[in-house]
């Protein structure tokens, strides 16, 4: 009797685990904590426009985003303005305050031709010239943008080669302009470093992250739709980060062939209370929640009692003096409470201390190795993105339809 | 022999059209596009103050900040800044740079008893006194809020009871704001108009929105996700005004008790394009995709050709002269083209003529008529929210808790 076999089966955990630490060593990010940064603090100081437009796509910009919108409402920080498109109408309106002259521009490309980026380094070049002063650099090395740098004597900051754009955001396209805006970028390794040595200490990060994948792996045919719900605005930009993290690496297939989707939606709270809220609760139970809450909102906005009697209308909601942070946390729990209540609603909540550096970074250094764990699970290239290429080449081919210059 | 059914079927096309033309006369919004905006045009023009703060949650703003921010980047506008959370870090980063002596407040909230709304009254009257001059209240009749205007004498647009919040941006709630801000509102309602005669003589309109509506729920199970992918950063808040309205109307039970999820999506091209695309392209098969493009962006802005020899490394992508516009729609067009080849991917293309107060307006209208459609293809209540109750409750439970005042 002859048995032959062709199961897809899902890995055991240590397994997983050591495959993570031979991916270690190849994988660019996992090293990206212990880097020397004195080089980007001495640059950032030498900076002395307090305007600087960042000009990235994707991984380029979403992280630097992600740190800077989190961090602006409780810090005094240098105005980064992001040019992320070729959208004219978005590159007047984002331009319209911007003193060009007085203006810092960062060029951020890790393959170093982005369309978007190129076009817009013509047309700013156009306005304004490009020279060592206002101008920096960053990409791989021997790009077309490398070159270029080179030939115009610009400031150039490397991407390794081995590290992603998505999974980009701590090295040197992340930290040169936050270091430039006045984020502490040392505070950001550090938080990083935390959830490293945590990690593969194979303490409590260990455990959780692994749990969480192997659920989001076995039942991703159940739950296809990841929704992240931030209880705080200033998390909107981190969302969009995770939704490419997670898009761009998990919509893979994987070594059977096999199409792989984790869909991820990011919502955030309360505002989405009032509109995405029915369809988790009324609709399909596909989805898993995962609630990312503030603890400390470093705000004492109160709202306040009113012994007016205008007000009296209001009393069923009339509290005693509390803050905004208080408010917001109770409708967090309110929400959390209800969706739990539901019990076949997949629900985590993830608790950040406060609002700073150090937690932001270990808030994204972790979903970068969630990411890394359940692209083991699935048996994909969780670091290319080879689905983007064919509109690429058909977008290289009208543009030559055009005529090339 | 006898014989009992219990089928679950989806019904025919005229059936659908005559329940539509019953429920006309008795849901709200079909009726705005013919109301008298006499009165609020003529108050719009009492308001001096050149910044207005409108206060509302869920539809109450997400409609009215989609037609703001579609036109803002073409027109000159009054300043609206929208307070649609509690945070704190939000609220602050709002009102920076906003003069609150000078400003003009709008209080938006069908139920007049919003949670969120109140706050923010309170907090407000508490900086600057909320007086006939500075103040409009926007909500249904004998609600807590429409007692409060009177008692202070405040202007008061009335909401009808039988328009919904996520229906409700052709009444009081889109208009008087937008009409304040300086929108032509005559020409949003000749947008609705058009939508709603060419659907209701049963012409083009007829057939795209009924064929696609039912295309979408026979293929609910297969598809469980519908994309928006829209190629102009001035649409990112009609992406969010239809996440709104897709999810709240659709995520129900229907008449048998059974879940319903059509889950929306909102994307941004070519942004997106960086990062969501590679998990429509290699990802499960489990997303429809609609793509919105602009014909005319009103922008001239060029990616100038350059003679500048550092610019050679670039020839690859060196197109003769070409504007921002024309690059955008040759990207969008790229994607398209690279989806519809995979034959798989359900793809439709709304292309609207310009950015201009008619071309918003008849999106919006469109995608309210398909909503309701599909709430009737699927046999569920498309105006009510009874999901979202339970957590509400449980919020008041804490207020209470805390000591009511």
């Amino acid at each position: 009797m002859k048995y032959k076999k062709n199961f897809y089966q899902i890995k055991p955990n240590d397994v997983i685990f050591k495959k993570i630490l031979q991916e270690r060593d190849e994988v660019g990010y996992y090293k990206l904590p212990f880097q020397d940064i004195n080089s980007i603090t001495k640059y950032s100081k030498t900076i002395q426009s307090q305007e600087v437009i960042v000009v990235g796509m994707g991984g380029s910009s979403l992280g630097v985003k992600s740190i800077y919108d989190f961090l602006i409402s409780t810090k005094e920080l240098k105005k980064l303005v992001f040019l992320d498109t070729v959208d004219p109408l978005k590159i007047n309106y984002s331009l319209r305050n911007v003193n060009l002259e007085d203006a810092h521009f960062l060029f951020i490309s890790k393959s170093g031709k982005t369309i978007e980026v190129l076009s817009l380094l013509k047309y700013i070049d156009s306005k304004v010239s490009l020279i060592k002063k206002n101008t920096t650099i960053i990409s791989e090395k021997d790009t077309p943008l490398h070159v270029f740098s080179t030939k115009r004597e610009l400031t150039f900051f490397e991407i390794p080669k081995n590290v992603g754009g998505r999974f980009s955001v701590f090295s040197n396209v992340g930290l040169v302009p936050l270091a430039i805006s006045g984020v502490d970028i040392s505070q950001i390794l550090h938080g990083c470093k935390k959830v490293y040595t945590d990690f593969f200490k194979g303490e409590k990060y260990y455990k959780h992250i692994i749990e969480k994948s192997r659920f989001l792996v076995e039942n991703k045919g159940r739950f296809n739709i990841n929704v992240v719900f931030s209880y705080s605005s200033s998390l909107e930009s981190f969302n969009k980060w995770y939704i490419q993290l997670w898009a761009e690496s998990l919509g893979k297939k994987n070594v059977n062939g096999t199409r792989q989707a984790l869909t991820p939606i990011g919502l955030i709270g309360p505002d989405d209370q009032h509109s995405f809220l029915q369809l988790i609760m009324d609709g399909v139970r596909d989805k898993t929640i995962t609630f990312i809450k503030i603890k400390n909102l470093k705000s004492n906005i109160l709202i306040p009692e009113s012994s007016d009697n205008t007000f009296k209308v209001f009393d069923f909601a009339n509290t005693k003096e509390i803050s905004f942070s208080e408010m917001l946390n109770l409708q967090a729990d309110s929400t959390i409470e209800s969706i739990i209540e539901e019990q076949d609603i997949p629900t985590d909540v993830i608790t950040i201390s406060t609002v700073d550096e150090y937690n932001i970074s270990k808030l994204m250094f972790t979903y970068q190795l969630m990411v890394s764990i359940i692209g083991q699970f699935l048996q994909i290239n969780t670091y290319n993105q080879p689905g983007v290429e064919h509109s690429k080449k058909i977008l290289f081919d009208k543009i030559k339809k055009l005529g090339v210059k």
